[in-house]
């Protein structure tokens, strides 16, 4: 999906919400399939958010039938939204161009979380995909960030390092940054550091950030944010009606985006 | 496995080599499943060496099929061998534990290789199985690795924090490091840092580094290598006799091996 027809969605639903599968099957109604809960979920928010992010991790660790959960989940969402494999990948060039392959050509997803730790290489076969995206972790929402991301590196830290080198390795067009919910007293910064780059921003709900401090600091022009819940809509109700709390959580968002989205693009919607 | 375990079978078979399974289909002989490839090399291989690294990305690549070739690779493997998954894994804490599910409980790998970006709460959940490793990503062999993991920061390069603030988080024997070939030059200083820690050590063959350098200047009193080769063992051969080509490339390592073995060991062994 290209950034045009990403920004596009967002004025059409007028909502950057994305929804995390992070479908734990302890979690999930008795006698309902991974695949089931996701098509239930998926069914019931489809017109509220512009983007679903599959955790590969909850997949993995359900084998191969956790695989074919996760191929049949990817291919039942379409290509009416931005898909995203949350998969912190990155390795050596010739191992980084296996996992895009494995997202991008055998699977359709249109953007994989990139850890940046290798450096260039472990990155750039990911930006070889037309209309395909790398997702490069900046600074994430959990306590380890604090280990090495915030480590000074001759003046500035090293998610600002990283945030700046990367932005050289792709384009507003097929690269984003994660930087987590979490980190509110940053995000004024870095969308100084990258006016124009997408940012997809876990941490809201379950993980405590608030989505208006994020949005009045970092929704720019075209909306320049993907904001993502998981636990905090897919978990909303416990018993068969879970779909139907899932809906209910996502408008609660969706509502919410809409009053912020109104005030940043109002003079530029045409509609 | 313990690490008594592991060098006990360095010993046993005077050898530290790690062969590297990154089975690329469009690379095997015609006809050849990515799962006959594995257990055809394997079987010409198995007194050679102590472990066996299968790049997950390579069979994530493939599919469903690939995910069944690496399940059934690592069972073909048994428990005769170390057998990492070279996976560069690493996210939040309820994610990280999902990852360690599918290679510690799922499947049988003994590691998994991590990437060290996200801190403390993404590694430490592979810590927690009695038998397994985390294996951190120090210093790589890849050209990026200029890009952050030579920054410095306040005085020291970024990856030699990360390997004095990781070893804090496991111990010698939960906890390995990445160290690539490549980086002859560091690998004293890596040793001194880290003086009982096991290295994974990618990059000799298709990547240059050099055994004997690399032995010279890290081998310890227990081993504490894994050199680790891939293409310049699995590929030796393009043709029916792929399984006696990569023997032959594996047996010229273990012979060299032995003999960096003999002069370290010597004075310890009690065979």
């Amino acid at each position: 999906m290209t950034r045009a027809q990403l920004v596009q969605l967002i004025r059409d639903r007028a909502s950057y919400l994305c929804i995390g599968l992070d479908t734990d099957p302890t979690k999930i109604p008795t006698g309902c399939t991974v695949f089931d809960f996701n098509k239930a979920i998926i069914d019931a928010t489809r017109d509220l958010c512009v983007c679903y992010k599959i955790n590969t991790a909850f997949y993995e660790s359900q084998g191969i039938q956790g695989w074919t959960s996760l191929e049949r989940t990817a291919a039942y969402i379409g290509d009416s939204h931005f898909l995203i494999a949350d998969a912190k990948r990155g390795d050596i060039g010739n191992t980084s161009v296996q996992y895009a392959k494995a997202f991008f050509e055998r699977m359709p997803f249109d953007a994989v979380t990139v850890a940046p730790y290798m450096g260039e290489d472990s990155v750039r076969p990911f930006l070889d995909f037309a209309g395909k995206w790398a997702i490069v972790l900046g600074l994430t929402s959990n306590p380890g960030a604090a280990d090495f991301e915030l480590l000074e590196t001759s003046g500035r830290p090293l998610y600002e390092r990283v945030i700046s080198t990367a932005s050289r390795w792709g384009t507003p067009d097929n690269l984003m940054f994660v930087v987590g919910a979490t980190q509110v007293e940053a995000f004024r910064h870095i969308r100084h550091l990258a006016p124009q780059h997408f940012f997809l921003v876990p941490g809201v709900g379950a993980q405590g950030g608030s989505l208006r401090e994020i949005s009045e600091r970092a929704l720019n022009s075209e909306g320049g944010l993907l904001v993502n819940v998981s636990r905090g809509i897919i978990y909303s109700g416990k018993d068969a009606a879970f779909a139907e709390a899932a809906r209910q959580a996502a408008t609660a968002y969706q509502v919410e985006m809409k009053t912020y989205l109104d005030k940043i693009l109002q003079v530029k919607t045409f509609e």
